[in-house]
């Protein structure tokens, strides 16, 4: 039995407030836990409906029912494992090699999808707007499957810092110079914009390059999704 | 008001199997259904709960209640706007140009974002296995916007359709050959497999070529979204 006061918390941390005011966040499902486990990440507290094959690396597991795991769940069928974890602090260090900045991503699939490709590509610093999405909203959490771990996020003004930056900054646009057309640095920036309005302006003014992908054929769609066109750039940016 | 019969016909089609019994499918969203409705797509009915500036192309409107719609409606907040119209019919000429095959993709907003993508890089067939999502599942018509009526989809056995192409076969693989370092031909059949078990044993023979996109750094994530990789791979068909 876990108790009502626990059960509240964690529940109240489906939201960014609460997330934040207690500095904690929640992962559900087991393999995710167990890498999360893992990683650096400091962990709070973590509850089990049936633990007997649950690589926990030693830590203490409280038993929880399945109705109150369906009480603080933010999945429509929880899978049995939910675990606490500190949210990390933000790290304040210079970043240099590619830093990919997000300028008001808002889909949580989304910014679970690009964070999994950076990982894939060894972006290790995002840099989100205010703005953007929290990277530890529980639908991103689910889209990441455990590469929240390794990569450092950061939620800033953009302004201040892409104009403290040195670096190329590359911004993705529709009217920008294809991708294939550039020989893109070993170190920079690149940037993408929200689902709808693309890049903002006063960080459109920053940006030293304007990139784009070319599309085949006639114009028929609108655009691609942001997580493709980073899926893409990320793509010609290691290559 | 809608009739109990009619709503209980839509509400039906929420399922492949009535869908396919029926040979119909929903679309919900206003600019969605408008771009359905400039397409070739046969109409069968459209509801509006309000439709001052709905651009309708002169067919007919039928009035339906927010209560009725929300009864027959797949999202969880209805937008005011739900069409019906016809599966077409699967072509059966023979293909050239380049060629999507989908070996067991079961995510509907994968399957909904790869169509998308082949209508950014003008791949217009899509040749999908059996074990395929339905291309029709709301959730996969929710995720193309609109792309839907610019592809041409398939749903048949792999190895009779790839045994009787005479096109070079790119397999996307975790062990393949890397994307950086292949010409690919102007024609092929590219393949993608399902997002746990990717391509299965039997399509796997049929392939000529196996492909993978390079990780950067050190091997830490498992794989990219079937997705992400499909976007990579057509920009590289499409170079």
């Amino acid at each position: 039995m876990v108790v009502k006061s626990e059960l509240k918390l964690i529940k109240s941390l489906q939201q960014k407030k609460c997330r934040n005011e207690h500095g904690l966040f929640v992962v559900e499902g087991k393999k995710t836990i167990e890498e999360v486990l893992k990683s650096d990440m400091q962990l709070y507290k973590l509850f089990a409906v049936d633990f007997d094959d649950f690589n926990t690396e030693g830590v203490e597991v409280n038993r929880i029912s399945n109705k109150e795991l369906s009480q603080i769940s933010s999945l429509k069928n929880p899978n049995g494992y939910l675990g606490v974890f500190y949210i990390p602090k933000q790290e304040q260090k210079v970043l240099s090699d590619w830093i990919l900045v997000l300028d008001g991503v808002q889909d949580p699939g989304n910014l679970g999808t690009i964070i999994r490709l950076c990982d894939w590509f060894g972006v290790v610093d995002i840099v989100c707007s205010p703005q953007t999405v929290d990277c530890y909203n529980p639908k991103v959490l689910q889209a990441t499957m455990g590469s929240i771990t390794r990569v450092h996020m950061r939620y800033t003004e953009l302004k201040a810092f892409l104009s403290s930056s040195e670096l190329p900054i590359y911004g993705a646009f529709m009217d920008g110079v294809s991708v294939n057309d550039l020989k893109l640095p070993e170190k920079g920036i690149l940037i993408m914009g929200n689902e709808g309005k693309g890049i903002s302006d006063s960080v459109a003014q920053l940006c030293t390059d304007k990139l784009a992908i070319p599309q085949f054929g006639g114009i028929t769609t609108e655009s691609l999704n942001v997580a493709s066109a980073t899926a893409i750039l990320l793509h010609e940016i290691r290559k």
